[in-house]
């Protein structure tokens, strides 16, 4: 990372979709929390959800969905301030009437309509303070940066500011543009925390491309990302294609260009999510190196990110690379101590396992900025892996800690 | 649990086992740091160590010495304050002088010398503090219940209070004793924990019988405990059987007697090292059934008890079981949400994967005592796993960010 990740101020716009935001009353705060994309006839799309076992109503229809209209998306509809997850059946019914209801006010097909919550779990969805609002909320959207802005905000739980970013890049004479909308770690009552990912293209791309491309963005961008190590039962992404441009995949360079183009949205929108994250004061960086292959770099990557005594350090900008060695220790990899090599900002700290002479002073204030990066050599082959994780803070434990229910 | 764990006030000593300690200067706060056990001639062993790929010096001594002497133990020799970790080929010669130096006063070998050492990783252990402090500490040694607890305190590191557990039991005539000494999650800088187990009995064994003992024994105890989630690099559990008694396993019953003997310390140990770990402030017992075999419950136990999100609910005595049913749902395991079932305390809060009314205050009320215990039930077979863990606390972070180099 060059530069600390923050929010666009730009809004690039691709061509084909719409957004709106209103309160529903769902968030006790008042806030906005219930938001709109319309998207052009022929939008395609594609998602992922999370890996948990249990997951929310939401992404069971929204996946359901998809697969009956063969990857075609005219409209996503999201609540914040309830994930409408563990609430039974009437959870899903309560996820199928709204996007009944959207499908009927927009005069398209409801299995054309994504829908996704985040929020509490366990606590029933109040659709009756849904439905009413739809009628505004699909009269009332805009292509405007504005429009983009309140549906970032209207998706957001705890998080402190909302996340988008943008690409574009030329194919011939046409300017094809990349939007990405995001919300991270937070939640408005404290809960697990649901990630929920929003792209918009205007190229041309059938179903089965975008999910390629999306696989391929996704395990270099927000599958390389941990706060906490707890994976939501909501956690989805998911990219809409409207074609409006008329560029398609297969024109000269624009497929290579525009995965280009989706992977530097979602890896600002990874970063932001990460410095936003509960009580994150200090953003890490972690290098695994001369790893054997990537998912062995990955898993000693994913073991230190989410050691608490490693996090506890970072939190005091404690340059304590013991905590670090040990941990590679448990990753399950056959390391040999005698290769590992750990470096804090540009000084090494640790040689072949070993404690290495350094500047103690200035490896506590590399640590003590607000994003630093730890390089770890395991010497065992020539793989490498990135990975961003952040502290964990007192500030952590008081939003997660405070009662409930 | 039927009774919160706490040190035992009464020793129960077997024969063939006498302790000392003394200050050798290497904590800072120059408290008691270094500690004997000698044993009888004729004293069996075996150890369980680490599991962690990264190890400290004198578990690779420790566990040379063991094979060496085919499993017999004249003396321990602990260090408080140094973990001896990543420290080189200094750190084992270190630890080899050491053991030589005790063996020659004691006039045993080498090998009989079976070394531990606790504390911060990746700092030269200042042997030439220890050398000279040996000659004094293997004079002074006493079977006393005062001499055991001088041991018990000296391995201290953050622990709180020494952690001590004993049991009996009549073979014949004879009454066999077994004593266990530990410490626990806490270092004097703080660094990864270390836990460190001496078991001693008067029964007589072979060390292969010891081993299947004890690996029986620490799969139920110390392998179902879980503070933070990070394995130590120095961990080791060691039994000594002085033969004292000359109760052998084969007497009678005394093989199952002095299985259940060990079980009762050994359970007892695990669960005063859960309640003095670092910032803890609520220990949960959470006991994972209808799972389809031991394996799959200790997987689900395992994943919520290192879920950030769920331990600080209970810092916060937060009912929440929407993050415990989140964290079984990524443990691996294919649950179906609608077979899942939660208990807190005695009241049932989520039935088949959907809330159920409950007394909130209730549950808020039991999850604030310093002892609750939380039932998950997968609804997939008949095997249970009971698993030992806490909250993760401000003070917990406190403890581990401050500065330490």
């Amino acid at each position: 990372m060059k530069t600390r990740a923050r929010p666009e101020n730009r809004i690039c716009l691709p061509a084909g979709f719409s957004f709106s935001a209103t309160c529903a009353g769902i968030k006790a705060s008042g806030r906005p929390d219930l938001a709109l994309v319309e998207a052009s006839p022929g939008t395609t799309a594609a998602a992922l959800f999370t890996q948990n076992r249990i997951v929310a109503a939401p992404v069971e229809v929204g996946r359901q969905a998809l697969a009956a209209s063969r990857g075609r998306v005219r409209a996503v509809i999201v609540n914040s301030g309830n994930a409408n997850c563990a609430t039974g059946k009437a959870g899903t019914r309560a996820c199928e009437q709204t996007c009944r209801e959207v499908a009927r006010l927009l005069g398209v097909r409801a299995t054309e309509v994504f829908p996704s919550s985040t929020g509490i779990i366990g606590v029933p969805l109040q659709v009756d303070r849904i439905i009413p609002k739809l009628t505004g909320l699909v009269g009332a959207q805009e292509a405007t940066a504005k429009a983009v802005n309140d549906f970032a905000s209207a998706i957001m739980t705890t998080d402190k500011r909302p996340k988008s970013a943008c690409a574009h890049f030329q194919s011939g004479k046409t300017s094809v543009k990349v939007l990405g909308l995001a919300k991270g770690a937070g939640m408005i009552h404290p809960q697990v925390a649901t990630m929920l990912v929003y792209l918009f293209t205007d190229a041309r791309a059938s179903p089965a491309e975008l999910k390629q491309l999306l696989r391929n963005v996704c395990d270099k961008s927000f599958n390389c990302i941990s706060v906490d190590g707890d994976t939501s039962t909501n956690d989805t992404v998911l990219l809409l294609a409207s074609g409006v441009s008329a560029v398609s995949l297969g024109d000269g360079r624009a497929g290579k260009r525009l995965s280009n183009a989706l992977h530097q949205v979602c890896q600002s929108l990874a970063e932001q999510i990460v410095f936003d994250g509960e009580g994150v004061r200090h953003v890490i960086r972690l290098s695994v190196e001369q790893a054997k292959d990537r998912d062995e770099a990955l898993r000693v990557a994913r073991t230190v990110a989410h050691s608490l005594l490693a996090k506890t350090a970072w939190a005091g900008a404690d340059p304590n690379w013991g905590r670090i060695l040990a941990a590679v220790g448990r990753s399950g990899i056959a390391v040999n101590s005698a290769r590992v090599s750990i470096f804090i900002d540009t000084q090494m700290v640790c040689h072949r396992g070993v404690a290495h002479a350094f500047n103690k002073q200035q490896a506590h204030q590399a640590l003590a900025r607000p994003y630093c990066k730890i390089r770890i050599l395991l010497g065992r082959g020539k793989a490498n892996s990135t990975f961003l994780t952040s502290d964990l803070t007192a500030e952590y434990v008081r939003i997660n800690a405070e009662y409930s229910t």
